[in-house]
């Protein structure tokens, strides 16, 4: 039995976690960490987990837990990850970071967009990036994995097989994006009350939001050249899913067969991708409550552009569902143990 | 392995119970019956499954059923299952009807409220109300089990105990009820449209809605007495839930610890049913996507009346979930096996 | 031209005074109270006010306020009010309070339902409960006006024809109300989050909400006798409204024709108040941004109870709309003008 | 007083063209049209309009509508305004043409994009497409109005000012939408069910959305070169609301206040155009019930690209609104009588 703990378990990406995890057969969770709730019950917090989760909140503290845990999860803000992890906390157990502070390899990009100094830089290169589809194979052997966000995870894997192979031209991309409101958190803040966001849709971070740099990086590998892309995030009236819209040049004329068959080679044994049938375009709603990407794409031989789509539910497959993903790889588990989530509808 | 056949798995109580037996260890689905969708592969319907069903909707076949499947669900409009059940599929197959056919034990009632001639009321004394937490022995023996409505299930849970107990007086139970609105089922209508349903509210039903003799015959058999209340129904914007608010006078001064007392005696053992601390009131939010019923009260003692809530997911506990507890106490299996579903938050 | 000052004009109740008044052909605000955004343009609070107010927030000062404005009205927390109202500024100025200072005849049942000392109790008694249809020729003679609440002004005014006529049984009286969230308030607060609040239904204030005595004085005088409820709020996933259920014995058998007689006598000339055609029940969404109380009722001959429904716009009629309909009236001016609104569908 | 008449005034675009003309000083409706309810009092189907509207719904008859109306506006789907519309009418009445009828110049494109013949292409040169802020003078002369589409309108406004000025590379222009739900129409459809759209966003009709050429011809007229778009439409869990996130490339660098100075020439006039504060975005919700566009844009220098947004109420400035701004024109009026609704919040 794996043994976990969660530093920030009651913000929404933490609370998935304890979801998750108590379904999975294989890890139990010994630290529900969270600063604010200390003490409290944590069924007083999150009331579905009454009778369920009989634990209370702890403090953080990373070295009794590093001594508990067999691994971490930190859904904490960003920096906080950085401020406490150490080589003996590393000797001891295992950290996934679902905060950005270990996704970009480049500090001053991180500090430059953060607008924080990175306490521990040194851990950078050794961090794997967890898009486990991707980076399967280093994250089976890490130490640190550095989670990815949301709005990055649906964007990249969104777009991956067609960069990859060359296919669009990556000056051109541009990824507008749509999220549910519990991207935003469980802070009381004013922008975020009902009757602000509810029949209410808007953009935010326009040519300026955080997750520019993280989709830059990771498709920059997939198509061996510097992308720079416009990235576009806009608030949605629900709870859970982002939807990628996604436009990019053709290289050269294909058609729909070509192309499918290049997101089928990346694909088409991924469990939780799901390259959906020809017209058949993604809805959030379709993967709520699971840890898949579903993905299609349409050619316009108008424009010669491609229009890519992908959909996932934030808190899973951009949070918590790919963090316990994560966690099986590095102990060796089922990929899919725990994530068995079919999706609910309606 | 259970062999599962379900006639009207496209609606949405179909669609969930697909969802949960998708998750059932000891149960498989053989059988997805549509009318409206013959031959059409499951998945196109309900798109979150694709690449979980691969099945594809077969038309209505009773006996080919019965030969088939150990258990029909028929998730069927009022008066499908009365018109196709008789003494062959029973000694073949089990049932568990998600209509209103075998509710009701005076077919007179039931003929009225509902408005059709019942076509097999020789089998309404033999079928089982299928409340599991009220009339678990009964169920184990059954070949026919009526599952209960959305509305009753609420509405009886939450007052089960205080009836049963004489503390309140019947006569003057009110049962004021809400519910998400995949109550009102996936048929195209105006009403049902989103732009029509959101952003409004309204009662329905009033003084008419066909559960109120379910609901009245129920608490008739726990009180001892005949039961007249008045129920009304609501339809909120939201998917799923119910939450049900009933008010009634209380037969003697009580005090908190009294009225617990009574409810522990029946529920503090049943897993589904959560009776929440002092002053925690129910929400639907916290028991969706759940087999969970929550519930709470409060006295007042200016008007020596008790007001109880109850809350559940509609579609889970209030259809599908329960008709699965059903089954698993037919065949004898672990009450909750498929319906350890953590309610899902936000 | 009157002048119109407001306090508390940046909370929702405040905006909707704004934006009521800005299509009022005989006043003019002169000044936007509001303590949080002192000097900050009040359409950078409000941006649906770019272009059309181009005045900024002004702190409290009462004296100030008193000498510019004709009328003022209190859109703020309880006990302000009753802490800045004198001789002085009533000599000056006509005052409309939103909030519950005045409502309350009784000075000891205000201060144990609110819990807070009453600043000015010599006023108590001029206040003139504004409740326009049932105190028009009091109101017009006010200085000093109490706006009802939103959940009283609803409540009231569906029971009041057959309160006043002793129809109905007051001691049976049971109000399950519903409401939007706008009635929360724009206050940052975790409970009021869109993830908290959407796809999510809850009772709250269960037997001690304090808008409980308040429909409890006014029914009281209506009926002529002392009236105890139970008075149940619940909170909906939708912006505004408040739909009111409400039960009560009937006194004698009535047919429909004899209810309806009631209502049409104190209503039929009430152009805010519509009484629906027979079998038609009240959805919030049709009055949504107007003025209108729409209101039906069933008899249901098995419990010999009466089913009341009524519907308003929690901001509108429950608030800043009866507060401009109050204004008219102190003026004398045509008591609908700024409040020819008509219902905004979808 | 101007007699208007409506054919398909109960769809939601006609249900708000009564809302906005019961308060216009100068027209009075003589004409309810609706083949789906003749004879219903139109009350009945809309509800809000109780004690509001007296009349009932008539059939479509355009000869005798003509003989009645100054002017007709047709607010239904393709092809049915071009089937009615002929020489006598055009003489005796003014049409106001809600669809799409006439609004592509290029009979061939309309033809190839609507799937349908065009049966008056002798009266497309001479309508005059109703943007109104652009096609001004035209307006004021025209017979025949093409009312612009709600996409449309929001698209177009957004990106004209530079168009225009040649400020963009149109070759390299995106847009993506996102629209509330009211503009699907009150059709019972399946797919616009409350539990199909709500908690769900999709995109839909990619590449080949109708709206498409009709943006591509009025921008073209703009840039004055011939203009191939990518629109991309997406849904979202609202009732109404527009936004438009537009892409593209500048041909030369500019800073923010070169772009405002070109914004501002086009617009500063505009009463319903407001261009916000800078790094102020659009939300839907603050132009909600309005007849305003709000418009504001970002450049992004590392790509060279300047992100472009717009928000519309899709019924009023992009439906009923525009359409009674253009009744204005025509006979003379106030542009804005009728259409000083300020925008509601929340």
């Amino acid at each position: 039995m794996i043994k976990v703990g969660i530093i920030g378990s009651t913000g929404y990406a933490g609370g998935e976690l304890v979801r998750i995890l108590t379904g999975h057969k294989e890890a139990e969770i010994v630290w529900y960490g969270s600063r604010s709730y200390v003490n409290q019950r944590y069924a007083e917090v999150y009331r579905n987990m009454f009778q369920i989760v009989d634990a209370a909140c702890m403090d953080d503290n990373m070295e009794e837990l590093a001594r508990q845990a067999d691994v971490i999860f930190t859904a904490t803000p960003q920096g906080l990850c950085a401020s406490l992890v150490n080589e003996d906390i590393l000797t001891e157990t295992k950290i996934i970071d679902l905060s950005a502070d270990f996704r970009i390899k480049d500090v001053s990009v991180y500090e430059k967009w953060y607008g924080i100094k990175h306490k521990s830089p040194q851990y950078i290169e050794e961090a794997v990036y967890g898009l486990c589809e991707i980076n399967r194979a280093d994250v089976r052997r890490a130490r640190l994995v550095a989670n990815p966000g949301c709005y990055t995870t649906c964007s990249i894997l969104t777009a991956y097989p067609l960069a990859r192979e060359g296919m669009i031209d990556m000056s051109t991309l541009i990824v507008d994006a749509k999220s549910g409101t519990s991207g935003a958190g469980r802070g009381a803040s004013l922008p975020n009350l009902f009757c602000e966001v509810n029949e209410n849709m808007k953009a935010y971070g326009v040519a300026s939001h955080r997750h520019t740099p993280e989709i830059e990086e990771q498709l920059g590998y997939a198509s061996g050249e510097k992308v720079v892309i416009n990235f576009t995030p806009h608030l949605v009236p629900m709870n859970r899913g982002i939807l990628a819209t996604e436009y990019a040049s053709l290289k050269k004329e294909v058609r729909y067969e070509d192309v499918k068959a290049v997101y089928d080679k990346y694909y088409q044994d991924e469990k939780f991708i799901r390259v959906l049938d020809k017209d058949v375009l993604p809805e959030t709603k379709w993967v709520e409550g699971s840890n898949y990407v579903d993905i299609n794409f349409k050619i316009d031989p108008r424009t010669n552009r491609i229009i890519m789509m992908g959909a996932i539910d934030n808190l899973v497959k951009g949070a918590a569902g790919q963090a316990v993903q994560n966690m099986n790889l590095m102990f060796g588990l089922d990929e899919s143990e725990g994530l068995n989530l079919v999706p609910m509808f309606p």
